[in-house]
């Protein structure tokens, strides 16, 4: 039953529009058990001449890029070894932590740190799920790692899970769980 | 710049406005590169009588538990072994899956696979994240883990997380990550 | 997909308020095929001193009685042939035409008329339907005659048909159209 | 006083949201008794992926013809005895009914049963009147009827109500009150 | 024909609204030659949890006093030669300018300077004009001065204008233009 | 706190819409100590069939020229002795009153009578504050006067202040005061 009216400075694409749709629907759905049919969306757009905080106008915020879309190019260029690619997706003081406890700023320090683990690994995403705190976007995904161990031994179907952290369009940090030690040991 | 207006048929506490208004915000800065103090977000209560769709009255939606509090209480009972206390949180399709894929339906069989795994175990929370998808509210706890090993050997900073999906109130799945492997590997 | 929003002063009773979201529905269903669930109503209501049109606060129009329940109270007294009764509901220019174009200003007219046709008669009701044009509600209502006529005979099932215009909550003008010479010629 | 503000995906033509605002101005005056000047009605339009129910985006329901333009084009071709351009304007499971309980499903019936009757027949309006029920729209139009008797004479100023229930754009019901027997008889 | 609706967080006196109806009526009028009557306000009130901005809830504004109430008292109390009273409308950095250029920042300056001119003066005033500017609201009065002057003679129809400046509630500036200097040399 | 929202027929320019907002916020914040930042206005507009008023669609009224630039126009055209240029800014029955209560009606009057004051003067103006009554806008400026005095000697920083009121885009009148009898006295 609820009705969400956003009023926005217009110029913002398709696209978008249909993001903010999606995550103010689900917003309401996280809060009220209200039926998914019985949510209304409407976004209404005005002039940037039209619109005054402060009695100053404003530039329209930024449209963010899918913080999905994000975390996906970032993982990407890393399966790919694309270590200048991923770099372009990471916040100045970009952290890491995987399991075990490891900690890294720098994505050569991962993928040394990878280096006495397995040989390479894939991921399988089964979900993302977004959401947001104060200070900005949040993505998780999960799905399954395939790869090889270090001795050729091939792995698949190891259960992992990664939180962004997403500032200014940029990842600020990155949290690993998986189960490779677990597996490892079962082997 | 963003207004946010949702019309509501009257009668919400306080309690869930303020979450509404929480979510609405954090939902629009998934999407808009908004400066936060320019997100307004503003509840219009109506009447029972004075909302109709499709020529009908209706229902408000039920508030829904806090999602956070429905899994901390969970936790709470998971960690005091108030395995009937615990089940009342619980859908009646719930699922778990664990390290090592392992999957139960049933408490008793968590208990029972733990048994082999440690003594004991506490949880200290460093955050909660809640979303939603298309079927209902998603949550994500993470922290570390204390305890205790099957030899008694006291343990603790083992890194977890928690990814548990609500439908109707009730826990749905949880979907549990650690470095519990990782750690005794390490020993 | 429609979203009606109405914005009142303050103090309407539930029943109005509902014959409102009523009345907007079907309004907007004259002229658009929106889906029946698809029409949402809201209505806002603002305080007495919060609503100012030309720079003065305005009184609220008074709610209207229901057209149908002012229709159906004539004619039950009609039928009663209570005349004070339901001269109480006429404004003073009330105007009735009949079938063969007899036209009467006064209810005694008809009686008159009436006394040469049938012994009495009763309406079963069909439908009622309720519209509006610039200067005010329209009724009409349907279905089928039954009574006597002079010389004992029974008569039911004769189709009739009454336009009611009513003006400041009063009947302006009533319009007749009925099967009773048809059938009369018939036998 | 009051203001009806109704929000759409834009695209319809200035004729059917001239249509809604009279539409909606007429809905509420037949409810509350505000002066003419006191009711505001304003449409906004939102873009197409700017509107949302049950996170779905919608296709805006078709503007309907205009239900009295539909009628009086149906009525046209009925008196130019153009059968199949009348037969246009039919849902499947049309339905008459004519004075004295005539009932019939398809125009020829009609044809035939008038020829008893009379040799032609026309329609002067005095006006049409536009509702809705949960169905969908409802036209009345009255007004006299001119035309020749079998034997040639002459008739005209006969009164006659017609009622058309409109469904998907179709007259589904025309139910046909009128003097013919009246005037017959007086003759 | 412009429709301003104005969101509040609830809790503000009729007076306060009624001040706020006629300041956005006069606002828009200043700007658009709308016909007074085509103006219409609504003051939409939201509970205390119902609104927030940058996520926070906020304290509504203080309802500032009527900006003319407080200079009428303060210039009642001047006239009253009640320095005390008027100096608690007074900010701490109160600045007046009079004719001539004189300027004061303490009454007494003020009453020193004006022992020299007259020995008492009235204000009758013609009209009170508020506004506002980016800092705060500004009146204006203007009307004619009466009282005697040292000799003796009295005065009257001597014409003034007084322009105030209002910061938190408290006249920060007062600016004074009169005829005195002009009507004295006429003598 | 407060929202503004404004719903126009579209058409306006973006200066026009920018006073707009400019003038509701100014006009708020007399009213309630809102925090500047915390005042947001947003312009709707629809198309000229989507509003209407008593079921009737409405002209947009014109845009009001600033009132500050008409005022000022006139007085640039003032100083420069542009009596037709002048004139044209100039309702039928503008009236004017200067110190000492001198009142004229026509442009001419006032050069007469300044003749006998100074040769000439100029105006540089410290602010122009914009408000409107009931009737229309208002235009207070002031500032200080320099010149030449009819010996040839030569004066400056001499305060002024002129009111303006604004009745269909012309100056319908206009009352001065200033200090020259003042300065002139001390000379």
């Amino acid at each position: 039953m609820p009705v969400v009216e956003l009023t926005l400075i217009e110029g913002y694409d398709a696209e978008t529009r249909t993001r903010l749709g999606e995550r103010l629907t689900d917003a309401v759905r996280t809060v009220i058990a209200a039926p998914l049919d019985g949510v209304t969306v409407a976004i209404h757009e005005v002039k940037a001449e039209s619109y005054m905080r402060g009695r100053q106008q404003r530039q329209p915020g930024k449209p963010l890029a899918d913080p999905v879309d994000l975390v996906r190019a970032f993982l990407a260029a890393m399966e790919a070894r694309d270590l200048d690619g991923a770099r372009g997706f990471l916040a100045d003081d970009f952290r890491m932590s995987f399991p075990g406890g490891a900690e890294f700023g720098r994505l050569e320090q991962l993928v040394e740190w990878a280096r006495e683990r397995y040989r390479f690994v894939r991921k399988t995403y089964d979900r993302f799920d977004v959401t947001a705190d104060a200070d900005g976007p949040v993505v998780y995904c999960f799905g399954t790692l395939s790869g090889e161990w270090l001795d050729g031994a091939a792995f698949s179907g190891i259960r992992f899970i990664d939180r962004f952290a997403i500032r200014d369009g940029l990842l600020a940090d990155q949290k690993v769980w998986n189960d490779l030690a677990e597996s490892g040991r079962r082997e």
